[in-house]
């Protein structure tokens, strides 16, 4: 994900390792920043907001970003019924749900050491359509829950009926997911260790502004104010 | 992108809706909401810094984030020659780069209703290999410029011969890219407008922390200080 060491990435979970968990969602170079480690992953998922949905349609990939929510170890994602590309991957078609968090930049002596601090999770396999109402409804519950703490019982009106099934909702498995993680140092040639530059890392964070408010008289409640990821 | 109109991104740019700038990079769901603006792309492009890049190998899609930089209209990427996701790529089969900017939480007053403002962009084509070295030298400069601007004449070694050749640069042009922007206040249904519940906006912005220094008795220069995006 660099200058550094561009292809961190490289290779990452295509299908030239055969390893654990599948051959497919396994680590190419870099292993070492790999991992299937499932607390790992659910970390990142959970930190993370937006996915990107990648699929093919008549030959040409598409990357979609959406939001999503957790619930053990599946992930799910909505949206509407007529929606074209929802609609394609629910067809159970082979896709992939990559999340990345962007923790920073790695600032070397040279350029071609330069990198990014991140996590990142893969998940590669099939969408399945949520049918149940019940399901539907914790999934629901879970992706606004995953945006902000506290929301789904701080007074919203929950999903109607109508709205339920204006909703298509997809489940997809974690069992064919990875991490990777680089964090850390530059890491410079000992040649360049003496070159007067400064070198570091940029610690990046994604953080809330004042919140902006859209009713009148009505208190900013707790679980908004103290939002943090 | 959400909860509200979680297809927001729907059908996006899926070949559904035949419009410029061709039939596969239009907008579908919302196209209020879409642009071929080339000033809006290239901003969003500018102030990302991943993108997600969508492939098939062997019938499994795959969404790898890395680094990129801009240069007029096009977009480079890099990596190992060895490595075989750009390996693949750069062997111009169809692809999609993604670039999204989370711009805040929308909170509404129904489940249904909550939503993201975010800005993104879909590129759609062909990545071809940079095979000039003057040419590849540039794309690694625009993509070390783009991470941190000033960096590259700050007194970093620039790539050496064999560094270059161990670089794959990958060029992708723009020519078929769409931008999609979500901004302001949640927008609820009339009926719940008088619900007694806080709704709005949680901006958030990717924002540094303090530069962890790797070096030692060299003054933290001002290009990194002033890093904003």
């Amino acid at each position: 994900m660099t200058i550094e060491d561009e292809t961190e990435l490289d290779k990452n979970r295509t299908p030239s390792h055969p390893a654990r968990p599948n051959a497919r969602a396994t680590l190419g170079r870099h292993p070492e920043r790999g991992s299937y480690d499932a607390e790992t992953i659910r970390t990142i998922l959970d930190e993370g907001l937006v996915c990107h949905v990648g699929f093919e349609i008549a030959g040409q990939p598409y990357v979609m970003p959406t939001t999503y929510g957790r619930i053990g170890d599946h992930l799910y994602i909505h949206g509407s019924p007529v929606a074209r590309w929802l609609h394609t991957i629910a067809e159970a078609i082979p896709i992939c749900i990559t999340v990345t968090l962007l923790d920073g930049l790695v600032l070397a002596r040279s350029a071609f050491r330069h990198s990014m601090n991140y996590r990142s999770v893969v998940i590669l396999g099939r969408a399945r359509i949520v049918e149940q109402n019940d399901e539907k409804l914790e999934a629901l519950r879970a992706i606004v829950e995953h945006m902000v703490d506290g929301q789904w019982c701080s007074g919203i009106r929950h999903p109607s009926d109508s709205e339920l099934r204006a909703t298509l909702v997809l489940r997809m498995s974690l069992s064919e997911a990875s991490a990777k993680v680089r964090e850390g140092a530059p890491r410079d040639l000992d040649d360049d260790l003496n070159r007067p530059v400064w070198a570091g890392e940029l610690p990046l964070k994604l953080r809330p502004s004042a919140p902006i408010a859209d009713s009148h008289g009505i208190e900013l409640p707790a679980h908004v104010t103290r939002w943090c990821r």
